[in-house]
């Protein structure tokens, strides 16, 4: 490591000093990272960041993500010193509640946290999402001599980022797109928790992102900050080329300043003690008290002057461009805002009521592609893709063009072959919402929303509006077996809190889940608006067409509700997907024998539980015994069924036959819903 | 592609009519794999694989992993050739019900079939931990002269499974730590499900593995045997220098033979059909009928001559080492067959007692510690690991020496820092318990269990006894806030089949619960016994120790219990965990406002659900009104308290804050407790 003596690390050491006391005052956190990469900071955040703190919200401004999220103190310094809306009380607040400065970053709680990050590598694939979603909106906005997009994303990554396999298959695609606006600085400190990562984690990490076809500027001083405002030039000059995107590597000490723990793992995540504090402000000569930052040093941080020439700068060139472009520039706005067009809702009435007319029996898959086509038209926004799985998953389209690079950048198209990266697909999608622009939709077989399920809870924890296309629902999928048969995950993904979980038993009910998937708010920055994502879960096999009347199609969006009634029912039905013509078919076999029922589709239980109590009760009568059929486990479902009701289910691990064959051995066929209910009876 | 003309493609053309005829009579499955890696299985099973088809048990035997296996029918066709017990009736019936040859291969179901593969790049993480067993094992028990665990493992792994996450974390810390008896060939075919892989799939793979430590065979010929066998020898010669792992990079050509189809995605996931099946006869100048094998190919395939010579070479040495070092041999046979020692339930027994005796309040992560320790001692097979948080899982236990690579191999220890890998190490703790002779448990939080789902799902599918030790498992982690909080991941474990799930309220608990997690038979190929894995879920924070007399210990092993009775109980208060203790304050509160009410413990539901319907309505009286509470989400308590019962539980994200003022803020407190109660009476 060579000693950088001649610097002046004053700005640097405000992070530091900021950092340590944070952590001290809160007894809890990580001052490892921030003081470690505040020299990184000082480079990228005084010299290089277009962005203006009086206005996190700009469209056009540089990104930033922390992706070794719990380096929080990294964030919260920089922000409150370059002038956002985090005064001094936020830091000494600390990880306390409803602080706005939480243990680790979270968007919507602090102008100009871009993203929440903490889970490891997931911040770097939203990264590569945010300039995934940057380079397609240049493509489908810019014009000659317009360039009204036009900016950076950077990340901060460390050790733990890297060893993650997320990290390769966002940085694999990001490599093969060539997404040369994205600039990752690697925190090279050789540290993890456990302690020296050389035991874990021996990666060339240099040679393993060439060979993902990236930039690398290795052996930075990282504590050298005119070191790495030189690899920054140096990322800038291969971006301008449109060759891809830039790795930084930069050798680090964690905890740079404090005397006697630095370059060690009890640095990482633990305060450095009364002493050791004392003794890093000796060193670092920072005489000032906890939480005290001279005038002097706020002047050279701040970035609200520089901020406002900058976007005055974008908006006239905006202003220019909208005048060449009004109508370029009015979607443009529209899309930025994250608003659906004024004439959505109109449109969509009309598809749901086109598809209840047609009355197709298709697979519900094929009834997403349908709704996806239609939906694809009314919103330019909408941005598809499959984690290698486009014809089964069904997430295209007629006439769509793909996502390609080309050999200076970017081909502007609508649907991303995402490769077979699950994880990746998802918290890129999640980058593209945070972005703003783009409404992501991403799809794989409902079985492998496994790989991707930490992500997927990241998009509801960040009310973001991506909706997940999970095909192959159940045993259903037939011949491939046990590893692709999804029999807990519907339930499972019901868990996560605000992700809106849908499986529809027919085109009509895929149509509604479509529309309303959509119509959940987008959440940009601070604007969060209780927004969030979806999932569908869908059939492989026909799903037969089920007639309702208009009350019955509006009623769908209730997420549960009667879909065919008995005079003096007896009991419920309650069932999902392609259940639901189970429930049906028992309901005719009951009906001969006298028994009434009344069938009540559940397409979406969070909705259901959302409706008020008249809602609910009316639906499912209180006292009427329930039976409740679903393939899959049958735990949740107690929930509507009570301790005298019964379920019809799969709490084993399907087998490899066809899936008429399977539906049968497992018992999930009309006769044996039949008897559940005369069961209960 | 050079062509090879001279080379006599008859053994690889029986794989190749086999799997289309396969495939075709099914109407359902993967050709193209099997066609385009069987010059590559020719090479490996005709020259280098020792194995005994006639013992597929047998110890020393090399590995095999079809880690893209959805060429299912590629290891079928080959454990039918080489004559295992496969007979070709099985082929025939390849994707049905109850057949041997499932749409995935399934260990426990085909003989020879080492995992079950299908999840993509889990199979190679498998690998990796199989050759990690091996490794380890010779440390441990081979002597001068005497090397009786000295096997390879080799593993196909295609486009598909290099594109995933876990291929990173697993091949990173497979060079890490120089597992040498590792050889990975890539099916390099250019083509995945969407199409030609270039557009999404840009990788230098053999730079990238190289960056990992690995040896890596360039520009093989994939359809020339010769080069192929010379490639595998390449890889022994590095093998024996013990410099670690190697990747051979075969080009081949997807679904090669089929004149019209090969090379292209067609040939991936479909029959070829009638015609081009016939056509492929022709281009193969394979006459035979479907599913027929000339006697001459299969006495050319066969490798049980070779098999019982390898095996009965192997077993002299074996017989030597146990009179040159019987109770080594003693041992090493005890753990291959994956026994716990005779005396184990005793032992065990007795920590147990003495737990309850020292009556410690300890956080049950440090509960499970002591565990750890005294069971470690007890079992000289369990082996435990990180994804790096050691200090925060306390995976590790006093003395015990960590797993490091050396010059020239492995450094023997007990403890693996898996660093930021969370899905690798799962997958990696299922090789080496499918590999046989050690019992794997790994530490990481219970939030990132979502990084590891569908490893852990894979465990309990394929019965193995691993032990995932999942600490912070509730907003009880406080400060790092709701990205790192568990809400929904207890319920959503509970899910998964044949999953244990131990949510233990103290020291007492969670030593039951690791005793039975380690009682859980081991399932070694077809030796499937029922066992599965368990997951215990432990608390950052102290948890009090609660007294219990003999009978109340013996109870816990029932999965749930009355832990506290009360004459004439008007309620049941059911808890888990760190709401035990909430439990049992509501229930002083409500007895001093002359309320009785029970509290049950449910550690574990699966194992309760197990119990006769006699144990659970003891329990659970029927008519007693209830309430269950725990930290996380209420839906699925529902199934044990009824529409009538309630709930205190989180629907929502945690916050960033200190446990206790988390646990005030939403309500988990003993006020909130007995006021449920009273609510529902």
């Amino acid at each position: 490591m060579s000693p950088s003596p001649a610097q002046d690390s004053t700005l640097a050491n405000a992070i530091r000093a900021l950092s340590m006391d944070a952590v001290q005052q809160a007894n809890s956190g990580h001052p490892g990272a921030p003081m470690g990469m505040a020299d990184i900071a000082e480079a990228l955040w005084t010299r290089h960041l277009r962005h203006n703190p009086a206005d996190p919200a700009w469209f056009d401004r540089d990104r930033f993500v922390l992706s070794n999220g719990h380096g929080s103190m990294l964030i919260y310094a920089l922000l409150h010193l370059t002038g956002y809306d985090l005064p001094i009380g936020e830091l000494k607040n600390f990880r306390q509640l409803h602080s706005r400065t939480p243990g680790h970053p979270e968007v919507g709680i602090t102008a100009g946290v871009e993203t929440t990050t903490g889970p490891l590598g997931q911040g770097l694939a939203n990264a590569v999402g945010m300039a995934l979603a940057e380079a397609l909106l240049a493509q489908e906005f810019n014009r000659d001599g317009h360039k009204v997009v036009d900016h950076f994303t950077y990340a901060f990554v460390g050790d733990g980022c890297l060893m993650e396999g997320i990290s390769h298959e966002a940085c694999s695609l990001a490599g093969t797109l060539r997404l040369s606006k994205l600039v990752v600085f690697y925190d090279d400190n050789g540290i993890s928790i456990d302690g020296k990562v050389e035991n874990w984690f021996r990666d060339d990490t240099p040679a393993r992102f060439e060979s993902y076809g990236w930039n690398v500027v290795r052996n930075v001083d990282g504590h050298n900050v005119a070191d790495v405002d030189q690899a920054i030039e140096q990322a800038k000059a291969w971006s301008a080329q449109g060759k891809g995107p830039t790795l930084i590597c930069c050798r680090t000490v964690i905890g740079k300043g404090a005397p006697t723990m630095a370059g060690t793992e009890k640095v990482h995540g633990a305060p450095l003690g009364a002493d050791e504090i004392a003794a890093t402000r000796e060193a670092l000569n920072w005489p000032h008290e906890p939480f005290t930052v001279p005038d002097h040093v706020y002047q050279r941080w701040s970035a609200r002057n520089k901020g406002l020439l900058w976007q005055n700068e974008w908006q006239g060139a905006f202003d220019a461009y909208a005048q060449a472009y009004p109508t370029e520039a009015a979607e443009l706005k529209r899309r930025m805002a994250g608003e659906l067009p004024a004439d959505f809702a109109e449109k969509a009435r009309a598809f749901v009521q086109a598809t209840a007319e047609k009355a197709e029996t298709v697979a519900s898959r094929k009834a997403s592609q349908f709704a996806i086509a239609a939906f694809a038209e009314i919103l330019p926004e909408m941005v598809g893709g499959s984690a290698d799985l486009t014809g089964s998953n069904f997430t295209d389209w007629k006439g769509v063009a793909p996502v390609r690079a080309t050999g200076d950048g970017l081909q502007f198209g609508r649907h991303i072959n995402y490769g077979v990266r699950e994880f990746g697909m998802a918290a890129i999608m999640n980058g593209m919402a945070l972005h703003g622009g783009y409404l992501p939709f991403g799809g794989t077989f409902l079985t492998f929303s496994d790989y991707s399920r930490n992500a997927v809870r990241m998009a509801a924890l960040m009310k973001q509006r991506v909706v997940h296309v999970f095909t192959h629902d159940s045993i259903g999928l037939g011949e491939d077996g046990p590893t692709h048969q999804s029999v807990e995950h519907a339930t499972s993904l019901r868990l996560i809190p605000n992700l809106h979980v849908w499986r529809p038993c027919d085109t009509t009910e895929t149509a509604v889940a479509w529309q309303l998937a959509l119509q959940r708010p987008a959440s940009l920055g601070m604007a969060v608006r209780q927004g969030g994502p979806s999932a569908l879960l869908l059939s492989r096999q026909n799903l037969p067409f089920v007639q309702r009347d208009d009350d019955g199609i509006q009623a769908i969006a209730r997420g549960g509700y009667v879909l065919r009634d008995a005079p003096n029912a007896k009991a419920v039905i309650i069932a999902t997907g392609s259940e639901v013509a189970l429930a049906l078919g028992a309901q005719e076999q009951l009906a001969a024998r006298g028994i009434a029922v009344r069938v009540v589709s559940m397409p979406c239980t969070q909705i259901f539980d959302e409706q008020d109590a008249q809602w609910r009760d009316a639906v499912l009568p209180k006292g009427l015994p329930r039976v409740a059929v679903e393939a899959g486990v049958t735990t949740a479902w107690y929930k509507y069924v009570g301790l005298e009701g019964a379920v019809v289910g799969l709490d084993t691990y399907g087998e490899s036959a066809p899936a008429g064959v399977l539906f049968k051995h497992f018992g999930l066929t009309v006769e044996h819903v039949a008897a559940a209910v005369e069961q209960i009876l």
